[in-house]
């Protein structure tokens, strides 16, 4: 069994009624809901303004991916929740990150790097193209497959060069984006996903549910080494 | 259901008493084995000496991961059977290339670059050391494993840079090697792993079963797009 | 000094009326021009009509940096010329692969891939954007630059994943594709660069000649060890 | 002109005899001296105990390349220094990580891991092997060199993957290591170089000094393209 976390910031729902009325269980409602009939995953979600963000050690011990979005209060996460998440993310805990949460501390700290990219809110359409068919995260999905309106993302996106860059977007107004980018730091696998602007239906859309679930599947913890470093050890061989 | 084949050149079996003691039932019946209790899996083995090499369109049409030893006779391998085995990775079969397989004829087309290296039969001691313990490769293992006589294989390795180094070993002679090396091709995922000098047992040793186990797993086509490629195609946007 | 020699297929030229006007000098002539500008660079230039395709292994080891455009008859190339490209580069000659260069065989060779891609003759906007700010072969650019009218090349563009990729374009007509790709193979340094379609003044745009001046730096041959390999050796430490 | 700021903790020097015995001017002093011959190249240097630390806005912004040596005072670098370090590389500085500054702020910052590893001071033998001989930074290099008397750092290294591995070191204790590491951030280039124990003269090694020296020159800034980011911006193409 998988344990997701699903972790939203929440606030767009309680203080935007066009987002209310487009997710009205909230974004972490809907992103619990398909990966809910998964056979090999249980689902809990948690909010920014739940004691430690719904996030104490105890509920990261006990899960095995975790899905981020957040927008409009990224500052407003503890570091000390941020670096927990960091943390666990080196033990073995996949992340997954969702469009805004580019900017989130977790990715930041992890990353290294100023995260930033160039965006416009225009509802334009995009067209995510799979340029790794090869990869467990394209399972299914057809070449290629478009949302109809949405926010642009658009190059330079200021993350390091990514492992594997599995989707890249094409937005009518003239920018691309690497819209699906793989990253292994520390024994954790790291997921980016750009679509998900709260204002549109985005993640009630077959295929982009589809990459969620298989980047849950693809960043789910192994069972490789534990490594005891930081400490001084005797030689193997003889000197 | 991962159908497995095992491509084993057999010769050395053959014409090598001290060979055929260690490998009674050659060496692909000694990689056959282990995998042959895995529940996933079902296995098959062909041989150089075959009609087609037992590689026939038929036999790889139906073969989702395969693995390949060879060494005294790689030209005698049938160009058209390389560029068949090629091809079903570019669409999607694994491969996992053993030991003195880093010459064979389909692994040097995959790789574009000599594949040459150093080397030397010593008999002598090989640790290798997981380098990535996040990777599915290195599910079960320790933070190293040893063997205790194998031939020595030293860098410069002439490939092109891995995507992913899971094993780096380490030979008493003074000696460093990429020993557990991912690439993607087309929609194939290929491993080369190092150990497995046809004088001494190393496929009988558990921490070397588990890495080829795991490499199986890891190498199993997915479920990705079939993209058409090659032919002129309309616009999707307005010109 | 850099010894380039740009190799050009050079049959359009001699054939359609059309491609004769906009390259009237080649477009080996064309691509020649602002290189021989340079004040550390040697350009000479060889067509497939001459003997050994004007690529006798002296030019050849004369040759720090090749650059390589061809479309109509990539099968006429010697298979014999073409290992030997493939030689040069893997010792660490440069090579620049131009448009539709992408089924050359020196590069399919190199690459081990299909090559194949999406494409479309329509004339239409390419916007190159660079995803990779801080490398060498983004010196000078802006942010992103076009090309009014220009054949679109679209992904899946089936290649192994590039070591870097520092330009992805966007085609007015809904594809992106990854137009600017590193690789190491040997020693040498492989640059793929997507623009250069005959019927268009690709080669004398500014940007455009930028990018593949900076390749061609890029690309030039370092002073790294001569590797022997493929040899039995003795063993550095006592065992 | 490259402008090389080397930045050394200098503490080891001021307390420790044997230290002061093998580096009387210094590690920052050893470092500089072979750079200073350099015709291309200036030199400064900066140390833990001078006013922020000797690397104020000003200096870090006339700094191209920054080297670093630092041990037993990671924690007395002030957070506000490690952070403008961190935003000069996102920018485009190169900066050179040597041996134990693999805990350093700024690298741990830019890296985004714990960059633990393991470890050993027995002064045994280092044998760093160069697994790719095609890159700049093994220029001049043999197919490998060695330290007579080195502490041990072993796998696993726990850093992103590298772009590129240049060097991977046998040691005679029974481990390896990933000993020449690059990677990009934001537009910097960063080079993590393992020798240099600070009771062993290994500074004063000809091949340890053509390392660092490769390594300011590949990591010396380019001339790409300044990026706006984190700004809404209008459509290129009408929507």
């Amino acid at each position: 069994m998988i344990r997701v976390m699903i972790w939203n910031e929440n606030r767009h729902e309680k203080t935007d009624a066009s987002v209310a009325a487009v997710y009205p269980e909230g974004i972490h409602g809907a992103l619990a809901e398909p990966l809910r009939r998964e056979p090999d995953m249980t689902v809990r979600t948690a909010t920014l303004d739940e004691p430690e963000h719904g996030l104490g050690a105890g509920a990261l011990e006990s899960t095995d991916v975790l899905v981020w979005w957040g927008h409009l209060a990224h500052d407003e996460v503890l570091d000390e929740v941020a670096a927990r998440v960091q943390q666990r993310v080196l033990q073995g805990m996949g992340l997954i990150v969702l469009h805004s949460a580019h900017m989130s501390k977790p990715f930041a700290r992890l990353m290294g790097t100023s995260c930033l990219l160039r965006w416009r809110e225009a509802g334009e359409k995009e067209r995510l193209w799979v340029v790794e068919p090869g990869h467990p995260i394209a399972d299914g999905l057809g070449p290629w497959f478009e949302i109809a309106h949405e926010e642009m993302y658009g190059e330079r996106f200021d993350v390091p060069s990514p492992e594997a860059t599995v989707l890249i977007s094409w937005f009518a107004g003239g920018n691309v984006f690497r819209s699906g980018c793989c990253w292994t730091r520390g024994k954790g696998r790291i997921f980016y996903f750009r679509p998900g602007h709260e204002t549109f239906p985005t993640y009630k859309q077959r295929d982009v549910q589809m990459v969620i679930r298989n980047a849950v599947r693809w960043a789910s913890p192994g069972d490789g080494p534990v490594m005891k470093l930081g400490d001084a050890e005797p030689p193997l061989e003889k000197l």
